[in-house]
């Protein structure tokens, strides 16, 4: 298998990587160097003598070549927990794990690579002459806590890449080169979409108006989709009692994770994680009979999960998390029409983002492993027939798809669909999840065509997912440059000179009448610099007017992505725009 | 003074309460008689004997009449603590209460009307024959903890209503009765607009897709009226790391009343229960000039209070409130401007509600007590200047209003709205308040003019207020007969029989695609009873499609207001009903 020949090349270099440190760095101790997505790291304690800078990286990336070209084979042995506690006797973190490993009468393994010796699993190369020397680098420096706990020392971490040949670790170098000058973290700050503070707290940001701008965009292109296929808005509030958890079952499964809420009352409250609980409590109260279904329930709301400090990234890992949730009470006849309806609005979606053409996405179905049944609820016809139903809409509507076993939900299967961005990484953003367990455990139901109670069938769907990670992801995907529909300024209005501020003024208010997300730039900064300005935040319309303009009541348009395209009346312009959205 | 007079007469039928309660109930251990808003009442602990139930009250009544008629004299005497003990000594609730006054030689007061004597204050008629006998009324019974703590007994309260003249007394039962038609907890049932659930908890309401609507029309009225005072939408989480309040000086203040929140991590979390302090951060996160003031921020997110579970009631008092909220951050100079666009938004408003008609509201302008200046933080100048600026605008403006003393809030003065409902109950409903003290707090500045950093002036202003407390006041208000902007579904479509079913669908979905909130009744049910179910659900429109109207392509109008209207094309309904949002 070739990622278990690439993950012994990563696991044989952090080997090398501990052996270089030891040699260059002999005070150092050593405590774990596992494989990672990328390549891999280890962790070392440099306290008692000195510590590595960046600068160093270079040397030690050289002491590792040199390691690799001796041809070194990797060899293991056996050996007893006492023989273990011997041989790293002064190794206080590998005394530590060996403490952590031993059960009665287990054997450890060590590793050795040239004079280096370590504990370990294995998943090595058998010799480092498959390591191709010019496919790995030193990436990085940076601290981490023993063990992940911020109780524990703070040990430095060195990062290595490591791919199996040049061509992919230079693919990897100029992907990461243009994901940083996309970083959604900085084009964040310099389009002034979202802030954080450090009296709030990280993981909870605060949306600018642009950034409000772009999140009502995307709530409102779903939302005008959505409503065609019978979608009503609901509100539910942030907190529940512990109650509703316990019923639902996440009480059990989550209750350690969940935000626990108290007040100045003796209720015990929580904030939500999910809103799926919530939404079953409106079907819930009132009787349904089988003519009012299918119910869908569609809702952008907040949903709070706490995260480690140190897991915490941007708008991509965030503690408040944007939900754009909707939720469909169906008979289990109505299954494909509203899978199929799903399917239809995400389409719609990702193709008003020009992110549905044909190699630029697929569709994971994902289903049971039949080879362990007993891990899903729900019977067993009503699983075969959903995922069937699921597999046939994707080949019906003629979409990219792969079946895979082991990926459903314990309550039931689910589409979801990935999405490949500009700069080829995938993400998975939209899904549609049958759900057969959660009606029952509420005890929801409707009187059928035959005047019995039955259960419905649960959808949960997501359009865009979390808005905040969607946001990092299309951020990052467009480079700023967003459709005209999900900009958040639009249009820039500019004028030349004192004499066209009024009517600068004059064609703003008409933009932002008919609620064209329009800003003025009447300053007395000079044309080009305001123009420059205007780029600089990758606006997709400017209208320059000047003496011209204004003598024939006209507007000169200039393009962000088509260039110059020149006088127009203000009618004709807002046709063009108009066309976009 | 009026008030006394009345409070006076309400405290001594409270008095005459208990001495009735004592002929009748001999076993009776009584607690405190206080006076209310609308009357007064008794409780009561019946253990040992007999508990009246309603139909006692009558003969309650009946005797407190009688001992008014007696024209009898309340005559009060001074005790000390010891005396007062001998007294009551077979009286547990009012030792209680002795216990407590008992500072170090404290004198108490008796109060004897009758035959009864009462551990009492005082503030007493002089002679029963001031009480009008026909001007009050035993109102209903009720549990009630003593000391309205749960952990001690419950005892029985007796409440009565109590005016100055039958006049009142028969206004008040009028408007009560009236406000039971019109209650929006089953006017909210009736309308399906909102819901709750025991799992979730009280205080804690669900909006169905009805309610949603609502909310959302008063949010985007509210929104397409204020966005030509330059307001931006932004976006907050819920929770804060404590710090913020710390900062904010609301720990201090609130902090026993807040809600916490607590997950794995190791931060203290806190619930927001208002939104100004987020918004300073947004304020915050740039550099600010003189030239991007005023910056305005205008958002609708739920704040959370815990309220005791006793004193929730429907929409009115809620733990999860959804505040229409706004924060400008001006120069000194710019308050005039801003606070006249806020009052310009109130006005376009409650005018789309038909609200603001003479007679209907006033203005209270809240000021300082002189008297007591210290109470209040900010510059004496800015104080002045404000207050005279806020009365300035209502004068010119023309609008109805008084100047109240001491209802400022302690960081500036404010406009506070009040406006009557159509069953005479007035509601303290928009507000614009200046904050001279929040700022500084956090240190928010902009370089105004000559380059110097200046601490800009921040208003709150909210224009329907808590959406729940303003769906609460209009559902009673309107009775469930929205305006047509406000209605959860504007109009109905419904077929005549199985021939129409299709132009009706036609019909319902050409209107959904303009976003008129629109049903279809196209069920085999009888013409009468749809029509009939029409009218109870209070829409303002029906469309009714038969035979003729197929033919000719036209609707037949119905109106909820105007009755019938006749039949249109439906270019022509779509006008009419477009004019009146």
């Amino acid at each position: 298998m070739e990622n278990e020949k690439l993950h012994n090349i990563r696991h044989s270099l952090a080997h090398l990587l501990a052996s270089a440190v030891l040699e260059k760095y002999p005070h150092a101790k050593l405590a774990i160097g596992p494989v990672i997505e990328t390549g891999f790291y280890y962790d070392f304690d440099f306290s008692g003598g000195p510590t590595p800078n960046a600068d160093d990286l270079k040397d030690l990336e050289k002491r590792i070549k040199h390691l690799v070209k001796q041809t070194l084979d990797f060899s293991g042995n056996e050996v007893s927990v006492s023989e273990a506690k011997e041989i790293f006797k002064e190794a206080p973190y590998k005394l530590e794990l060996i403490e952590e490993f031993s059960g009665d009468g287990k054997k450890l393994t060590t590793y050795t690579v040239g004079k280096f010796l370590d504990l370990c699993r294995g998943g090595h190369v058998d010799n480092t002459k498959e390591i191709n020397a010019d496919a790995f680098k030193l990436d990085k420096l940076a601290g981490a806590y023993w063990r992940g706990d911020e109780k524990n020392k703070m040990l430095t971490r060195i990062y290595g890449l490591a791919f199996e040949n040049k061509e992919s670790l230079d693919a990897h170098l100029k992907q990461k080169e243009e994901a940083q000058k996309r970083d959604h973290r900085r084009l964040g700050k310099e389009l002034d979409l979202f802030t954080f503070s450090e009296l709030i707290g990280p993981g909870l940001p605060l949306f600018t108006p642009k950034g409000t701008a772009m999140r009502d965009a995307i709530i409102e292109k779903i939302q005008s989709i959505q409503k065609n296929f019978g979608y009503q808005k609901v509100t539910i509030p942030h907190i529940t009692k512990k109650d509703l958890y316990e019923k639902s079952g996440h009480w059990t499964k989550f209750g350690e994770e969940l935000f626990k809420v108290k007040g100045a009352s003796n209720t015990e409250f929580v904030m939500k994680p999910m809103n799926c609980p919530h939404h079953t409590q409106i079907f819930a109260s009132k009787q349904r009979s089988y003519k009012d279904l299918p119910i869908r329930y569609a809702e952008t709301t907040m949903v709070y999960r706490d995260e480690q400090a140190g897991e915490l990234l941007g708008l991509s890992r965030v503690r408040s998390i944007s939900q754009d949730d909707g939720h469909v009470f169906c008979a289990v006849e109505q299954i494909e029409q509203e899978i199929n309806n799903v399917v239809s609005v995400i389409e719609q979606f990702y193709t008003a983002l020009c992110m549905f053409n044909e190699g630029d996405f697929w569709v994971r179905v994902s289903a049971r492993d039949k080879k362990e049944k007993e891990k899903y609820l729900g019977k067993e016809e009503n699983w075969n027939r959903a995922e069937d139903i699921l597999e046939d809409i994707v080949k019906k509507k003629g979409l990219p798809y792969k079946k895979v076993d082991g990926e459903a939900a314990f309550y039931g299967p689910k589409l979801d669909f990935m999405f490949k961005d500009a700069i080829g990484r995938e993400w998975q953003l939209a899904t549609a999840q049958l759900d057969f367990v959660m009606p029952e455990r509420f005890g929801l139901e409707f009187t059928n065509e035959k005047g019995e109670k039955e259960a419905p069938v649960m959808i949960h769907r997501a359009i865009a997912g979390s808005l905040e990670r969607f946001l990092s992801v299309i951020i990052e995907h467009f480079g700023g440059a967003f459709p005209v529909w999900l900009s958040p300024v639009q249009v820039k209005v500019i004028s030349i000179a004192e004499a066209h501020k009024e009517y600068a003024k004059d064609v703003f208010e008409k933009l932002r009448d008919i609620d064209i997300r329009v800003e003025l730039d009447d300053s007395d900064e000079s044309l080009g610099k305001k123009i420059r300005q205007g780029k600089l935040e990758k606006v997709p319309y400017m209208l320059v007017l000047g003496g011209e303009e204004l003598e024939q009541k006209k507007v000169m348009v200039e393009s962000r992505d088509e260039g110059k395209i020149g006088q127009k009346t203000l009618e004709e312009f807002i046709e063009l725009i108009k066309s976009k959205n």
